[in-house]
């Protein structure tokens, strides 16, 4: 590092910051920009140093919304704007990045609901952490009939996904988990067995 | 990319255009963003849009220098200011990250000559689209007694580096070219043919 002039030095250093980004690839993008036409490098630092002025988070559902330039309060986002929706079903996800991957299979038309987390005792955070009592309130109030945990198939997303169940259901509200199973295009002979026992548990007719 | 907000989608679109960077990691990255310190995340920003202005190439060398905020004229480079170094040696090499590369290893003492290219006709680069002149001043003016030309070994680099020698050695000055051979821990089985031969023909007594 040492070789590098300060303010190269310094980009590389606030690039090997971001994920999966080690010293070498932030040398590469950093000598990138240094050639780049200078618009473009510029127009990149505005995009980083805008984000988090111009994004927020939805004020129903806590997915990412632009934020109202006119008001205080957070915006709305666009899938709860969007009068088309299903209203009475929503897909319970962990991370903002979970419902764009939702969306982007067009499968659900209906609406989201971000938790920002799972429920993980050995890192502290209970249910009380997520946004969880915000989403008893809508289910409570808006004529819910459907709530689909979409949260990981992991041992955290697992006992969220329960614990979500448990808590909804007695308000008469149907509570599903999305399908654990092959991934398409996967191959039986190398499928870890907790899958393939997740599939065959849960089959179904065709 | 439709399903992000505006911001993200404008962030995703600035990072996808660095080298090695796709999508998927571009949104990684601007996910990661969202969730990262504010700090952080506003240095970075500043880091990118000040590099610019703040990275300038040295008046002799032209290899990377900080910009000199006093004067409107190129700083000189940390390497051509210090008065340690072989004076009367200077290697040659493509490009500013090239230089850093050679002087991450340690074994070079003296300077730097960056000709910001290769000779490509080609691509249209001639000997007069590079740094060439401007070293044939340096070797004619400062009793430079060796250039060792460190240009890749592709095509345009040997290229440039026969070029270098044909119009530096009338002037009574050394030029060597680096040693082309097998690379440390390669394996004499899977080396290509041109390589090896390199290898053979630029052998030494032991």
């Amino acid at each position: 590092m040492s070789s590098y002039p300060a303010p190269l030095a310094r980009l590389i250093k606030g690039l090997c910051k971001l994920p999966g980004i080690g010293e070498k690839t932030a040398a590469r993008l950093a000598f990138h920009m240094l050639k780049e036409q200078k618009e473009n490098v510029l127009e990149l630092a505005e995009s980083i140093g805008k984000l988090r002025l111009e994004m927020g988070l939805c004020r129903t559902c806590f997915g990412l919304s632009e934020v109202d330039q006119g008001s205080t309060k957070g915006a709305e986002c666009k899938v709860c704007q969007d009068l088309r929706r299903e209203r009475e079903k929503i897909c319970v996800v962990e991370e903002p990045a979970d419902m764009v991957a939702v969306e982007n299979c067009h499968e659900f038309k209906g609406l989201y609901h971000v938790l920002h987390g799972t429920i993980s005792p050995l890192n502290g955070v209970g249910p009380d952490s997520l946004r969880i009592k915000e989403l008893m309130e809508r289910v409570r109030s808006s004529g819910i009939l459907e709530i689909i945990v979409a949260t990981n198939p992991t041992v955290e997303g697992e006992t969220t996904a329960l614990y979500l169940s448990k808590v909804i259901k007695p308000l008469g509200v149907k509570v599903t988990r999305i399908a654990r199973g092959l991934p398409m295009g996967g191959d039986l002979e190398y499928t870890d067995a907790v899958t393939l026992s997740k599939a065959i548990e849960g089959r179904r007719e065709i």
